[in-house]
């Protein structure tokens, strides 16, 4: 029995996200079905790009992770089946799955285009409920991946480049920010490893972060770090470089938005 | 085993919901349970029948839809039983389910009023927690419906009428937006049966689809139909004739709300 | 099978909710998880604490309550595992378990702590997902509970006081909004027994409940007991006092807040 997982930008509002638990459990009534997120804002592919990879590690292994962010829904863009990480990715070819993507040679894709696997008639604005429910119904069941569609090369699909930070010409990080979650903290794209790496911590300097008018001296360990109502940097559960304040929100404190600049510097 | 979809007004930032699905799979622990939306405008039952007509279908066979849009909880309004379309119904007989009850004559219904099949103590304000999930919960766990109460007639349930849309003198179709979705798309009660039979079609004419200000001319198969940030209608994955801005939000473009007319007339 | 409940303040935009059924079902594929609510305001002991109490008793024997409203994560406050009225909870040691907890001779305490028992790193920002989620999948497995940690004395357990409202000298009842459901309903820490103790009801007066500016005559026994978007105020399906409006919302017609002051005293 595998575990089915959801990212989608559908919201819970509607009834879209119950339909496509209704398709998926029709073909396989024993499937176990979770939302990771139906809030990504809408078409928003970076932001599900970096939830899908904060996320898929936490499944088990041979977890199927559909993700239904697709304003290309409709025209000829593909859908793709992709087996890496020891867990299967089923998406529009759009770059959704660009940071699970292996290199081009490595990668074991599939074009999900088989007709017989599709709902009877198939809405051209719904492709989640219509052809790709189906699908993760049946591989749910034991379908072999290879009745999906045929084996493509790596080389055709979409990717999303320039998606974590990178080191500018004196030094400093520059990345940015990625996803704002409920809490108000505000979760960038550069990664543990591109921190490390800096100079100014190989010289056993200490590290400035800076958004907007504010600098936050140093990477904290948690949340309680930080005085009261204070901002602070930390290594976030993503893994990715987060602003927070705690006991508050680095949003409100900020005014940040998705999109803004963060910038990681020496402090001399 | 079947899936019971829920359908509710109450929202998922309160307990509500859970405590429905507790009582459940108290009674059935093996219970598969789907929330088609808990987001119904409180106590909008128009809403949550057009929600209903176009869910149920995506559902196998014998699943059981547990409707808990209650303005009336606590009076003496009844809660129906009803099978039809090879689904199963349970509702309070507010006109909720107007949109899949059949003929009168055809009208297969019960009255819920087995006492032995509630909680002990039955809230007057929760009839979901104490009476509607315990009945599903039983009937889940294959319980004959004759146990829940005395069969009654179709004459008696409350129907709404006026939900679809109707033709004008003029032969222009006279409608309304009942459902905004996240993207800002705008649901309408004009069904693709209802568009289909319309003069100017017949006669090869285009269409003129009339919301406040707007007029958009001719139905699209899918967003990309229209350049971006432009609206158009189609025919959603409802079977309804809907509002949309290719990546772009209809509700925002034209200030419509939910109640607003929408006009289809032709075009010369 | 246990059934596992979730009551957070993560809320459902991110992916946090999801990773921690990830996590759970990656060790006990069979368990059966309800979402109670993630809707908690972020770090609101208190209101968590209410929310737990009004729903474990909905849940079957045996389940499993994970609540996970945490602002002391990475610092050293202990996990929790209680065993009380047949149910088992799991929590930070921040009072959220108040309202659950026995007295102090009779209560069954362990600290979680067994670190085979973790995920291999522990954020120290989501103890949630990396200590609370393992330890429940273990427990729903069928993990004696002796594995999670040392007993420890009910002695030492953060408990939140003054949680339940009180009588004042005059007889009145003093006490507060304690939530704020989505219909507007104002959910108050006067539960029903405080209620009919009064000297008021026990002399057969009537009763006054006094919010802001509002003053509510009698307790009804349903919504429709009061005129059209007039106010009420009735025992809710949490056994608590309740202000409601029928068929509207009492926070928009009081203006209420969580936190304000709730009076109930004698009319002459």
């Amino acid at each position: 029995m595998a575990i089915i997982s959801l990212i989608t930008d559908f919201g819970i509002r509607d009834e879209y996200v119950g339909l496509m638990k209704a398709v998926i459990l029709g073909i396989d009534p024993a499937a176990v079905i979770v939302d990771v997120s139906h809030s990504v804002e809408p078409q928003d592919v970076t932001e599900a790009a970096f939830m899908l990879e904060s996320a898929y590690r936490y499944f088990p292994d041979g977890s199927l992770h559909l993700v239904v962010v697709d304003p290309g829904v409709g025209t000829d863009r593909a859908i793709l089946y992709l087996e890496a990480h020891r867990q299967r990715f089923l998406a529009p070819d759009n770059g959704v799955l660009s940071l699970v993507m292996p290199a081009e040679r490595a990668v074991r894709l599939r074009q999900v285009e088989n007709p017989q696997l599709r709902r009877p008639a198939v809405a051209s604005t719904f492709h989640g409920r219509d052809i790709m429910a189906p699908a993760a119904g049946h591989l749910s069941r034991g379908l072999d991946a290879k009745e999906l569609g045929p084996e493509i090369s790596g080389v055709g699909a979409v990717r999303l480049t320039g998606l974590r930070a990178g080191a500018a010409a004196d030094g400093t990080l520059i990345g940015r920010v990625v996803h704002i979650d409920r809490f108000g903290n505000l979760i960038t794209n550069i990664d543990a490893v591109a921190l490390r790496r800096m100079e100014p911590i190989q010289a056993g300097r200490s590290l400035g972060v800076v958004i907007g008018d504010h600098v936050i001296t140093g990477i904290a360990r948690t949340y309680a770090d930080a005085a009261m109502g204070r901002p602070l940097s930390l290594i976030g559960s993503r893994g990715y470089l987060e602003i927070a304040v705690n006991a508050g929100s680095a949003q409100a404190l900020t005014g940040a938005r998705k999109g803004d600049p963060v910038r990681v510097c020496g402090l001399s």
